[in-house]
């Protein structure tokens, strides 16, 4: 069968004696980046200066937030680039919980480490309470306000199933917060049709946007008139050039801007979005379960090794294994150019990022992973 | 007398065509900026990969926050680079009423949006009042506990005295956040031996860090303890890569980062500071009064204008017109490149670079203006 994705990797600036399986935590380049990069800061701000923010820099949050949109889901003008994945929900969890007569917060127990201390945080602040559970059982009550989960856990590289989570969700009539961080760019998602009230992602790990590139946000439309949370930067105004003494939220999307846009990283991840142009998820996605099953295949049987990340396609496009030097092995694996991460205490990743690995990448990885073993 | 800023113009890539005076809304780009960021794309992030987050990326918000320091009177430890502007008020405010029991916020009422935007916001969280007032009047009470300023006024370049009001603020036993947008880069500040509370502002004005490059946070050694903020993101984490379950924020500085840094921007704003590399800010300031004083005598007879810029030293590096046409005007300016701007309803702004802008500049804007009107 031929790969639909054969001629991506080309598309990407890698050095061949290197094995890149770190794209969950930080995405290769596109190698339309550099020069985009040179173009914005040598022209669009060397040449044109200030009038930029009038040729198409003041509305980059929302022009490049649609396209991320249709790598999960949702219709134009529900998406904006902007700020961190940290500031981003927030912003998320404290218009989810505005004004509820409800008690509690719910985050999976297993959460990357910002989403619990953010949602300690808004808990704190608006005097609900905060309550970590296990994804497969939630345990959720007619007091629960909002419950934020990893669409795919960062450590073992479980994914959720999406709608089945969201409708229970909906069932006790709360609302789900997505983090997409380990997601977007790995599977088909759907976020408009399943209904999702909001949801967040990092575009540095499998949309390859660069190191700390700008987080998106979702607000869906119907959702859109009644998001108010507190960073009520001026870019989020209505009509931000009147300078107006009040604060007028923009009735769409725009609403959830702060702060003047980040533009040079916010142009360097549109470049690097292009790498998506007349690709199908479907294909990502079936790659991608491909290329982690050959590599769990040739690793789980290793001494000393524990696969952590579940068997069947409940999985991102990670393989986490166990093992009690995993620090050692993975400096060990970076000398010899194979480059996955260390989660402490025993975890060693392998993210496979569809668009640029290859099952030649797994058989390397795997070879030296034995070796050192 | 010799001009020790002679030599600063050709560190910028500036057409000679164009008269750009727009340096206080965004600064010209400096010619290191764009091999630089070649370097961190090609380089650093193609080549090095997820290595270089320990190869000088992950301390980037903290060494390029102490270069900041250095032209705003902080010594090091107590700068960080970070988020924007409107992101790292919603923290300092925050931080400066957390556990009070006062009463109020005031801000000065002409204030950027944003600042007003938010003060109001933390204000609502908090249920503080929040009250406008004219600097010059602030009518500060033993019921006040924090003081947002504009150091330079973003409409008319008034420029307050930052160790008289200060001292005003401390006399009540209130707290001042100072924003230094419009003057970072501008004159000399002494935030360390004034005992400034706090300070934020941005870097892509005087600055010439980029569009939205991210944004600076003080806080000094003596407040860091104490200060706590919403935001509490990984990376402020004591120890982060630990990705521990509960959130001890870092003993320093740090405490005061969020999300992930935006390493692109961050880099090119890195770049952009070495204009800065041997320059004294008393120079710039002379200079910078010498280039506004000049244009000021050239323009201030002109028929239908009105200076609004206050003519003694107490203002920024604009010069701000008030003439019922502003709008048409400043467009008319802009196709002859005179690059200036315009803020509702009829105020005309010309901000003054010292690093790049000359005398020369001066004359030809004002002879084009003259022209127009």
């Amino acid at each position: 069968m031929p790969d639909p994705l054969a001629h991506t990797r080309e598309l990407f600036d890698l050095d061949d004696d290197v094995v890149y399986l770190d794209g969950n935590s930080l995405g290769a380049p596109p190698r339309a980046v550099a020069e985009r990069v040179q173009d914005v800061v040598r022209h669009q701000w060397g040449r044109r200066l200030i009038r930029s923010w009038a040729e198409g820099w003041w509305e980059a949050p929302e022009r490049v937030g649609n396209r991320i949109g249709r790598l999960i889901g949702a219709g134009p003008g529900q998406v904006i680039v902007a700020d961190s994945t940290s500031v981003n929900l927030f912003k998320a969890l404290m218009a989810a919980v505005r004004n509820t007569d409800r008690a509690e917060i719910v985050v999976d127990e297993g959460t990357f480490p910002t989403d619990g201390y953010i949602a300690r945080s808004v808990a704190e602040l608006t005097g609900l309470a905060l309550r970590p559970a296990p994804p497969e059982d939630l345990d959720l009550r007619d007091t629960t306000a909002v419950v934020l989960l990893n669409h795919v856990d960062y450590r073992t590289g479980r994914l959720l199933d999406m709608a089945e989570v969201t409708e229970q969700v909906h069932a006790v009539g709360a609302k789900v917060v997505w983090d997409l961080c380990h997601s977007a760019g790995v599977l088909p998602i759907e976020l408009d049709a399943l209904n999702v009230d909001l949801a967040v992602g990092c575009t540095y790990k499998f949309l390859n946007g660069g190191p700390g590139s700008p987080a998106f946000l979702y607000v869906p439309k119907h959702a859109q008139s009644t998001f108010e949370q507190p960073l009520t930067g001026w870019t989020g105004h209505e009509v931000p050039f009147a300078m107006a003494a009040e604060y007028t939220p923009d009735p769409g999307v725009s609403r959830a801007r702060v702060g003047t846009p980040d533009i040079i990283s916010m142009l360097a991840l549109d470049a690097a979005l292009d790498v998506w142009d007349g690709v199908d998820l479907a294909d990502v996605r079936a790659k991608g379960l491909a290329l982690t099953a050959h590599f769990r295949g040739l690793v789980e049987d290793l001494p000393g090794i524990e696969v952590i990340t579940p068997a069947d396609d409940r999985r991102g496009h990670q393989v986490s294994l166990r093992h009690p030097e995993a620090g050692r092995i993975m400096d060990q694996l970076v000398e010899r150019q194979i480059l996955g991460d260390h989660r402490p205490p025993d975890v060693l990743r392998f993210g496979f990022a569809p668009l640029y690995n290859t099952f030649e990448d797994a058989e390397r990885a795997a070879a030296v992973l034995k070796e050192l073993l």
